[in-house]
Parts: structure tokens; sequence; C-alpha cells
């Protein structure tokens, strides 16, 4: 009988988005960039590479210097107050651990990113929910004590974001840390990352799997005052990132004409499906990220997965009560935006 | 006042070996392998990132699928017995998680892998040290009820191998986990994978950083019963391993011929350095590993360590004082050797 902990025997693991074989998919169900990356990026990677890949036999930089220091300056801020992680969700893992021994609580809006449950099971911490409405209202206590509260915004999967006003009268009514995950935050208007030097617990963690491109590269970072930065710095892997990852963070980072570009291709793509869907009667939630909560009329999401499905055109359902009114759906090209809204005209 | 856990506000980090800054080092301090990763590692890259890296915008596989088949079909087990890894780090991390709570106990052999130690104080266990001597005893109780047992055969850094009988020896005093971390499994004659299938509690891990000559792609593996696998793949990052380093380690694992001769090459530089270092009049350990521990007559390691450096060769000082007698030199090409020699033959 092997001695496993009770919590990882007992938890059932987290599920990622389906990944359809085979051809002909479109796939809008993980969020992905519709793009590719920066050509900056793949430069950078063929030139760690090289003829013979010889680079790669040795250990990267533990420290990710030339990453933080790109980050740091694209920030405006010292590169102690950057941490460089193997996709944003390696930093919300390590913060728990950093913060919510076995017992101690955290706590994440619902819906969010159900990963933050997971993450804690795994620590063998407790978890509290705080609901968000459709509409954006939050039911947040005068004071919270929990050790962390994870606070995404943009919303997933509702889309709406959050202003920094409401983000710093959260900061001040908790006694521990406030993670804003600003997976989305390239989207949207606003950035809790003005905050971070007033406020001594916030975080902010951002990922380059969606405005970047690069969601097979498993790359993200924080910014957080250099305390955090440390500890989180103690908690991590070693070497926790590859040179190949290191070097397309940077170039990644540093191409900002090609990122404004390509977000604002998808913003515009996200506007315009968001109009012609509300026209076709749907109800749409004003988002702030790369992909829109949209609700037919009798209020069945299932429905609408299921005949998006037929047609091999892949968008998120949620079984979760709070969810399965709608579907959401990441925004694509303009063309796979076309098929997909001419099969939703069908269904409303 | 931020509420960081009291383990990790007092902990010190782990150091990684000194990545020396500049040109012209004969670097032999962290074991990396002299030679470049096999050509079929390289073409699969340049395949997977393609012209326009338009692959790296999508998630990997979360679940390694063709790695953990390529590895399965190797080592002659079904692929529910493998999990890949972010470099073999990743899964003694996610070792302790899986077993061992706050406050419980984990061992390992001293001298061996310092990075046990930081992990169970990110975990909050406790930690215990069985002592091994140069002679490759080891002072080991009839009956282990620690929850985990970390053993490293070829033993780092002192680079002598245990048998077969001697790890299923282990595994029967173990009421917990053993865990035997072959990172140097490939330059030694016996590997404990041969074992998994008769001892429940019996875990091997692997790294492709040494014999694969891919320290900087960050990739290890484990093979253990499904029970232990299902575990870790709850506690691991669901998209731990980016897409260029899944598609590196399964034609690494492909190229064995390869891995043979890189391999054959390493353990002949490594036997030739020892018998000509004896002729000097150094103390030499026999090893099955990609480093030698040397021992001048004096037993001032930091002498030579200091000698070496001086000349732009950086080997591995330890001051702990169970070596600080002594040096480790990771075995480079056959120039890097004869220059190493040519300097230590006058230091005796």
């Amino acid at each position: 009988m092997l001695p496993l902990r009770k919590n990882i025997a007992e938890m059932a693991g987290y599920v990622p988005g389906f990944q359809p074989d085979g051809e002909g998919w479109i796939k809008l169900n993980t969020n992905e960039n519709p793009y590719p990356p920066s050509p900056q990026v793949v430069a950078a990677i063929w030139e760690e590479l090289g003829d013979d890949g010889g680079a790669l036999r040795k250990y990267p930089d533990a420290g990710s210097k030339e990453a933080r220091r790109v980050a740091a300056e694209l920030y405006g801020v010292d590169p102690s107050w950057v941490i460089m992680a193997n996709g944003s969700d390696e930093l919300l893992n390590n913060l728990i651990r950093a913060f919510a021994a076995e017992g101690e609580e955290i706590a994440y809006i619902h819906p969010s990113y159900s990963y933050y449950a997971t993450l804690a099971e795994i620590q063998g911490a407790t978890v509290r929910t705080f609901s968000l409405s459709d509409e954006g209202r939050i039911d947040f206590p005068e004071r919270y004590d929990g050790k962390l509260f994870f606070f995404t915004s943009p919303n997933a999967p509702l889309g709406c974001a959050f202003d920094n006003d409401t983000i710093a009268d959260l900061a001040r009514r908790c006694s521990g840390v406030l993670v804003v995950d600003e997976a989305y935050g390239d989207f949207a208007g606003e950035s809790a990352l003005e905050l971070v030097q007033q406020f001594e617990n916030l975080v902010v963690t951002r990922t380059f799997s969606k405005s970047y491109g690069l969601a097979g590269m498993r790359l993200g970072l924080a910014v957080a005052r250099p305390e955090v930065v440390a500890a989180l710095d103690k908690i991590r892997d070693h070497y926790h990132l590859d040179r190949l990852a290191l070097v397309a963070a940077s170039a990644a980072l540093q191409d900002q004409d090609y990122l404004r570009t390509t977000v604002a291709r998808i913003c515009r793509n996200r506007d315009e499906m968001r109009d012609k869907l509300i026209s076709c009667g749907y109800q749409v939630i004003p988002s702030q990220a790369n992909y829109l909560f949209v609700s037919p009329s009798d209020g069945n999401g299932k429905r609408i997965y299921d005949a998006l499905y037929a047609e091999k055109i892949l968008v998120r359902y949620f079984s979760d009560p709070r969810l399965s009114h709608g579907v959401r759906i990441s925004i694509g090209t303009e063309e796979e935006m076309a098929a997909t809204l001419k099969v939703l005209a069908t269904l409303v």
C-alpha cells in the first residue's frame, strides 16, 4: 500500500480543454491566438538552436536574467520586480506554495479559472469562492483574511474586465495577497500592473499563451514586489525554462509592434462578431478578452455546443449551472468567425 | 506584512552550479555532455517550428502521449508506467508533494544531490540523511518508515553505482517509496528499471540533461507503477512541457545509436582520465557516471579548484566537510581532458 497523501489520492485532477484529433476543425475552445507568433520569435529560436543544437547541451540561465530585463523595461519596473515562468500556471501553483500552508484558505471568483481549485487541492489548502454576476457585480466582503485571493481580470470565461478602482478596493480589503490573473490583459484597456507599486499585497500574472501566440512554448510572468519575487524564486525549479523558451520570451516582449497589430486585429474580429451575434438574437457579454460568452435565447449552451461540434467547430461548454446557459467562443481568424457565424445564425 | 509561510521565509533556496560569463572557459562543473544532441533532435525541433512558428500558437499535448509511447517502448513497459517531466527535478518535487505532507519525513543519502533538501524545505517536510562512504558503503537501517527515500545511483558527486541486489534490498527495507535517481544511469552498467515491476514502492527517474546532451531543453522521465504515475499526473502543471521539448524528447529517445556512441566515448574519456590521474598520484573513485571525484594527496580540494580556475578550467568544489578533500570533474572532450590533465599533473 503506497503512502499517497489523502488529498492527492482523493482529488480528480484538472482536465484541460479538449484537443481534437484530425484535420478540418475550427478550434475555438482554448483561447489560442489564431495568428502565428512574431517572426522575431522564430528567428531567435533558430539562432539559439543553430545548425547542430550545440547550445542545448548546456543548462539554461537559471535566473532568466535577459528575459526579466526585457520585461522590466517594458513594464517600467526594476528587474527585481519580475519573475518569468513556465506558463502563468507555474506562478499560480508557486504562489499557493509560498503563502497557503495545508489547511489554510485561498479564494477565487466564481466563475473563473477552475485550476485554482485544483492547485489548492494539491497543496491541501481550503477554498472559498465569491460570485460574479453576468453584469460584472462581485459579491465580496468588506474584509477578506484568506491567504490568497485569485482575481481573474478580464474574467474567464465571461470576458468582462475590472477597472483599477475596483482592483485597488479589493487590494485594500484583502489582508493576504491579491493575485490579479491578467492572462488576457493585453486585450483589455486597463492593467493592474499600474497598481503593483502602490499595494504591497498585489501580484499581477501574465501569460504568453494568448496575446503573444505562444501557448505551445509555455511562458508566463509575474510582476510583484521583490520580496514576493524572491519567495517564488526559492520555490520554482531552478532550471524551469528551457533555452528556446527563454529566447522566445525576450523576442516576443521586444516585438511590441507585432503584439499591438495582432491584438488589434483580434479585438476588431471580436467586436464585429459580437455585433453580428446580437443582431442574430444572442446575448453576448461585452468582452475585453479574446473570446465571447454567447447565450441563445433558450439558455441551452449544450445545444449550441453540440450543433457547432457537428459542423467541426469546437467551442467551450461548461456544465457548471452558472455557465450552462451559453458557450465560450475563442476569437479566430476572419474566415473562422464567418464560418462560425453562419452556423450560429441558424441556431438562435 | 505579507503572510509568507515560515518555511519559505526561512529557507535559503538552491544555488545551481556556477555558469561563467565570457569565452575561453573549459566548463567541467555541471556534468553537461560535451557533445551536441542527436541530429534527429535538431531536425525534429526545426520541423515542429516550421517557417513561421505557426505550431507554437497552439497548446502542446498535455498528456505527452507520443513521448511516453516512445519511452515505454524503449524500456519495455506499458505507457501507463511512464511520465515525462520538465527535467527530473520536476519529478523529485512532485514526488514529495504526492507522498510527504508538511511535517512528514523524507530521506536521502549523504553525499548526494542537495536539491532533495531544498524540495523538502519548500514542502515543510523534515529530512533525514544516511551516510555513504567513499568505498560505497551505506549506513542504512533494517527498516525505514519515512515517506520517501531518494537514492542516487550512480551517486553524485562520488560516481559509484549500486547493483540491483542492493537496490532490491533497500526497496524491501522501505515502507515508503524508494526513488532511485538515475540521472546518470545511461553511463552505468545496471539499471533499477529492471526492478520497477517487482517492487510496488520503486520509482526510477531519469534525465535527458546528461547522456542525451539536452540540459538546455529541460527533460526528464520516470518509470513507476500506474498508481504513482497517475498521482504525479494530477500534481504536475497540465501543460508542463512545451511543443519543442516534446518533439526533442521523442527524437532523442528514438536515436539510441547516437546515445550509445556518445556515452561510449564519454566513458572511454573518463576511464582514460582516471588511469592518468592515478598515475599522477591522485585518488580517484571508480565512476559509472560522466564525472570523476578526484582527491589530491593533501586532501585540499579547494587548492585544486582554485588552481584550475586560474587557468579558466571550471570544476566543482563542495565546501561540505565530507567532500572538501577533492573536486568533481565532469568528463569533457578529449581536448578538454588533455588540457585539464596537464594542469592537474602540476598540482598533485
